[in-house]
């Protein structure tokens, strides 16, 4: 029935080579929607040409960067849905480049939702946030009334870009949904560089054999979503009349700690453990224990995630095992 | 006592030359600071040259443009305070040109924070954001605890300016703190532009002896500070250690309708009154009711409003009076 909604549609999505972007598009494609992928490839970021390798021949790739508008203004056109993915996401790097996460978070997306708002009012259109808006979290688990406290750079402007949507979406009818997404992990995710969050940089390590360094005991809770929930998650909430011009949160019960995490990864791979003190940069903007309350996101869709951490993580280590040569 | 915590002292102004701060550095002055004014004078901002005639020999001004990085890297340096004014500040401006309000408001802001952080980590930093990022108040009075929900691009990018500010504060101990200021009015307001919000409007109309229009019948209710009032809790929350690292509302006690402020404008100036209806563009971005909780503040620094409505009228009409080729 969802399979429905797409198919035959017409699908842009921004960040469309890298790691939500490319799985979003497997299932678009198999589901027969017509899909158009924009991505700027910037070499430190997400995007990979091969995590699109069983569908390059079925979708339309574009590489443009959305800090300029020129090619925005065509490529918005005609869509029936779009599903904005693209931004940087390091937390880390949005401290070292305040400015550069500036751009590519908040200019890119004002750009996209002036596009949509001069040259296609009727699209439909997603956008992924993150946790991080909230912050160090005040409460567990956090809900959707949590007052966000963003403590680093890229908290504070996902959160300006998520309300850039929600702003379109009341002033000028562009219909957008926001999904605040945790940890997100799985096939295609660029495990090979820092900047894409802890459980990757866990498989790479786990994979090659290495040390595995765990800050201040490694106790801190996470919900780690596996990537295929993630896509349903958005496939879903565009889909849905009752999420648009609303923000919800993703999330996993129970939270698991990033030393579980690692153990289950041990199931798999060979590797040491090291119990390490936080360097003083990652403590600055750590958040302590998170994890998030999706009953808001349930109850709009029903949606829940349906591949536990140990059954992820299997088909993580296999998917990285038989594709070495694009990841790591 | 709080004029000692000044005198000598060295300050720049960002936004110098505008309502706000040529206000605060008549005050600064007068205390024997010795301050610098920082000042884009883009047309269609608040910055008038007349706004310091009375101290021009006594103050430095510096024309540039905190867009680009140049200037502030060498202005920062060696500041005791900084006060940061500058900015765009019309609600209605920035759904126009939203990426316009990004750059001054998100670039220039990140902008000035990097350099303080690279040059001058020792300054205290003063941010003066607006009632506008909490949206369409849910609860009257609205008090720091209200979620951010801004219904304008204003809105949202003074919120990502006002975490900026907070985050250095936190992560790299550059001492900041945050005002949220509500209907500022008085002297030195560029009165002739709609862009300075409503007081302005209506004092310049009724000046000029033209009708005055109230949408909606006038009934919605605002909390209008005098600059005075305003110019002292800058100075109160830059001197104060509790401040460093919060952020406050302002706000007067009881709210005023806008048909209230009309009224008091009577007693001064004569012009006839039309109720019309909400335009489409102001109706969108219209926040109904507006009065804000400033007990926090008061809390923090025993400020409260001194200049009653009534007073503050008087005192308005009476310099843009006797400096009328300056401001109408």
């Amino acid at each position: 029935m969802l399979r429905e909604r797409f198919q035959g549609k017409n699908v842009l999505i921004t960040g469309g080579l890298g790691f939500l972007g490319s799985n979003l598009a497997l299932q678009l494609v198999e589901w027969g929607a017509q899909v158009t992928l924009l991505d700027s490839l910037v070499p430190q970021f997400g995007g990979n040409p091969c995590n699109i390798a069983p569908i390059a021949d079925r979708v339309s790739v574009n590489i443009s960067d959305m800090r300029d508008t020129s090619s925005l203004d065509i490529l918005v056109r005609q869509r029936d849905f779009i599903f904005n993915l693209a931004g940087q996401v390091s937390h880390g790097d949005s401290m070292r480049d305040p400015q550069l996460d500036l751009a590519v978070n908040c200019v890119s997306t004002m750009n996209l939702v002036e596009a949509c708002r001069k040259h296609n009012i009727q699209a439909r259109l997603l956008y992924t946030s993150t946790r991080q808006v909230y912050g160090k979290p005040r409460s567990l688990p956090v809900d959707e009334t949590h007052i966000p406290a963003p403590i680093d750079v890229n908290g504070i402007n996902k959160l300006a870009a998520e309300y850039y949507h929600l702003l379109y979406d009341q002033t000028y009818g562009l219909r957008s949904t926001v999904l605040r997404l945790t940890n997100t992990y799985g096939p295609r995710q660029k495990i090979s560089s820092a900047r894409q969050g802890v459980a990757g940089i866990f498989i790479c390590q786990a994979l090659r054999g290495e040390t595995i360094s765990l800050y201040g005991g490694g106790g801190q809770l996470r919900d780690f979503n596996y990537v295929d929930d993630v896509v349903r998650a958005m496939l879903l909430a565009i889909a849905s009349e009752e999420c648009m011009g609303r923000f919800f949160n993703l999330g996993a019960s129970p939270p698991e700690s990033l030393a579980e995490f690692v153990e289950i990864l041990r199931e798999h791979c060979q590797f040491e453990v090291r119990q390490v003190p936080f360097p003083e940069d990652s403590r600055l903007i750590d958040i302590g224990d998170y994890y998030g309350d999706y009953s808001r996101f349930q109850e709009a869709t029903g949606w829940k995630p349906e591949v536990s951490l140990r059954e992820g993580i299997a088909r993580s280590v296999n998917f990285f095992r038989q594709n070495k040569e694009s990841y790591w």
